[in-house]
């Protein structure tokens, strides 16, 4: 075979192993349900998309971070590094789609993160769980987005959170109330949306000067003046936990520029609809910084922390995005979505040990006594599996006892199922419930000393297994 | 804006539509229950691995196929082209894992195919749905991917199938049988593979003298001797509708044949054990002629196929690859696994009509007929998501009714909900079934000549609405 490949990945990708992968599975399912009883339908695209359908749709910052894809005429291909932009497409592509088109879609997207943090949940391969509501005008819609996103939260039993909610539109009006010009918005916007990952500092001199980073690298400034700063500082000052009172203070700001009155109508209606539906101050708050990085936006954006873990940064997020189907079509399609980092979301609910964590999915294991009874144990695996009971025959080296149950206590399976010559001639089976004595068990090595104690262990006639299983199981799950 | 970007893909990439992905969801789910119904667990694995990880594991033909990627420091990395070798890398990495470890995975993988074919299933991106058992040496884990791949066929109703079963090692007796160097077993097994896809002369020419393709390209010779051939042609001549039979006739041809009998009981053991489960001779044959292309198999192999649709090729396959392992940890691991292509199963499954076709989630859509109640919609929407029914509020423009009952026609939503002033005025509410008088719904154009007729359409209370749409669904779900 020659010498060996070391078994390794690249910074940035990880394995996710069994035990996450039932809490992600779950986390999965549980905004799959949500995303259907609002009626959204699935959609599937494929990761590789033509360089030329990703690359100027999000801008640079997204740009810099494409995985790069040749194909078989090489052609210029790369990974999708979210899942709208491939929607525009979509929606572009096949002009019989029914609108509004409301689809979900959860899939991998790759992003050439130049500093991946595990810790922080910043991967360079990461699923997200979207919602988009395409060919949709009506703040209505918007609204949609955020009850979903506080649906979910309830539905995962988070824990508190809260979506925070701002419009790029009234982010807009900053830039006359400040006398910036409308051009340089995106330049403006893109450095707001860094203020919570590097202070109200830092930013005043990347919107002034500029400055060099811990790594001595220098942050070009954007050369705006002191006067300019200091009417964004005023609207960076406007906080408050409740929706009515962040609105009047922006009302109050902005109260001679033009085109502020209706912006900020849309957003009190849209904040009275929630309040209408049961979602309060207590879930959906106003924040007028929130700008959110990617290009696309044109309107409300909003995005969704967990207010146990301060410092985790966003695990969902959105907003409208108006213009992005234009680049394919040249038709305008209002648009407006939200996504959950699926990877995020595992990483902060383990953190917060707010999970349903279970190692194995056998609910049931059955062990090998005796290589000779390879029949009897292949028939009761079968057995049980028939009877819907998730069951496991142990297929390793059957050798020692101690080995297999180790085994089944390492996964966590609940019931092992035990039967050997003895049994088969008293026509029993032996039922073990791994919970009763777990630690007990690790301490006895051979099978003589282990028949002796037996914890959580009793004996059922063969052909009342099913029933005794079945029995336990609801014994056990009853407990949880 | 500037130039619009033509909205494409690239050839053998697709989108799945709504339609089809709802019977997709469905497969996976279906898989999903029998696996974890034989106690998998689950694993995830990125997409991107390094590319000396992938290359030189599964055969030149897999290596010419990789989709190659580079990394932010130019590492050479690829995307994955099964989930096997990704496995093996998982299993040499975390040595800690409990052995035997039997996991599932679904994800999509990368081959690219030079000649993709969507009609016959042939994709560049396709998802995988895969269960193996890594440490395990008993043949009790081949049979258990043969009957799981049955119970799987039976739980999606895909009618008539046949899993094909051979094994490399009764193949390989085939070598001294005709006379070949046991190092020239690959070069045979890939020529053999090709079996049902090119004829039995095509074969006989690339075994021998080589021959001229279609194109006028040169395939190359594998030199052997007609004698030889022949001997390879007598094998190939085996086949029988029954185990037993086919088992029979590879007995009496490889009498002679040092280590014929081990394996040739080993085999019979299976297939005894697969008979006392109740899989019989129609769900499970011996196909001594199969090969399966991969280079990593080194034991047991096999197929299935669908009987309605013989030229269709294989929908899932597998065997045993006791090496894999050993290429990164040093280590030989025993391993059995096998695979549904998901998307090809999803394409047959069509096909041949038999999946459950389902265009819309939501199972109400309420419309709207009169801008000034839109708080009214909306409470009624959340309503009757809150008691679990999937609902959409139509968010579109609703100048016209005839577009939005036709919107609800299009997805084929089992309930639209009617609401205007004077449903209001008299606290009722209007609930159509559009199941009923489907064709003549089309028909009317206008407000007035709609509300003249109202097909399949009846009046609640308005406090009515909840219990009325849940009776309603009871019934519709009842007929299908």
């Amino acid at each position: 075979m020659g010498r060996t490949v070391e078994p390794r990945l690249l910074r940035g990708l990880r394995d996710i192993l069994p035990e996450q992968m039932h809490a992600r599975q779950w986390i999965i399912d549980t905004i799959r349900g949500v995303y259907e009883n609002y009626g959204y339908v699935p959609l599937s695209t494929p990761a590789i998309e033509y360089l030329d359908v990703l690359s100027g749709s999000a801008g640079e910052e997204t740009q810099k971070e494409l995985f790069e894809v040749v194909g078989p005429a090489q052609e210029k291909l790369g990974l999708r590094f979210d899942q709208t932009v491939p929607l525009a497409r979509v929606v572009a592509q096949y002009r019989d789609l029914p609108r509004p088109f409301r689809r979900y879609q959860v899939s991998p997207v790759w992003r050439m993160e130049m500093r991946p943090n595990e810790k922080r949940g910043r991967f360079r391969e990461f699923t997200q769980f979207d919602i988009d509501a395409v060919g949709v005008k009506s703040d209505i819609a918007d609204v949609e987005m955020i009850t979903a996103m506080c649906d979910t939260m309830a539905a995962l039993k988070t824990g508190p959170f809260r979506v925070r909610v701002s419009s790029r539109r009234v982010l807009n009006l900053l830039l006359p109330y400040a006398g910036i010009d409308p051009d340089r918005a995106h330049d403006v916007f893109r450095v707001l949306d860094k203020l919570e990952k590097l202070g109200a500092e830092k930013i005043r001199l990347e919107l002034t000067t500029g400055y060099k980073d811990e790594s001595g690298a220098p942050i070009r400034g954007l050369g705006f003046s002191d006067a300019q700063v200091d009417r964004i500082d005023e609207f960076l000052a406007i906080q408050g936990d409740r929706r009515d009172d962040v609105l009047a203070q922006v009302r109050e700001q902005f109260r001679d520029v033009e085109g502020a009155e209706v912006e900020l109508d849309a957003l009190e209606a849209m904040s009275q609809t929630l309040h209408t539906l049961g979602y309060g101050d207590d879930q959906v708050v106003f924040d007028p910084r929130l700008a959110r990085g990617l290009a696309y936006y044109t309107g409300s954006v909003f995005e969704c922390v967990l207010e146990d873990l301060p410092t985790f940064g966003a695990i969902g997020g959105g907003g409208r995005y108006d213009d992005l189907v234009l680049r394919f079509s040249g038709e305008k399609v209002p648009a407006v979505g939200t996504s959950f980092g699926v990877d995020r979301l595992l990483i902060a609910l383990f953190e917060l040990g707010r999970v349903p964590v279970r190692k194995s999915t056998a609910q049931v294991l059955v062990s090998v006594f005796d290589r000779k009874m390879m029949d009897d144990y292949v028939a009761m695996t079968y057995e049980l599996r028939r009877a819907g009971v998730r069951t496991e025959l142990y297929l390793g080296n059957p050798r020692r006892v101690g080995k297999q149950i180790e085994y089944g206590d390492k996964y966590e399976v609940p019931i092992v199922v035990i039967y050997a010559s003895d049994e088969k001639a008293k026509g029993i089976v032996q039922i073990k419930d791994m919970a009763i004595g777990r630690e007990r068990t690790a301490e006895i090595a051979d099978r003589d000393a282990w028949k002796a104690e037996r914890p959580g262990q009793f004996e059922v006639p063969r052909d009342q297994l099913i029933p005794a299983v079945q029995k336990l199981l609801r014994e056990i799950e009853g407990e949880v």
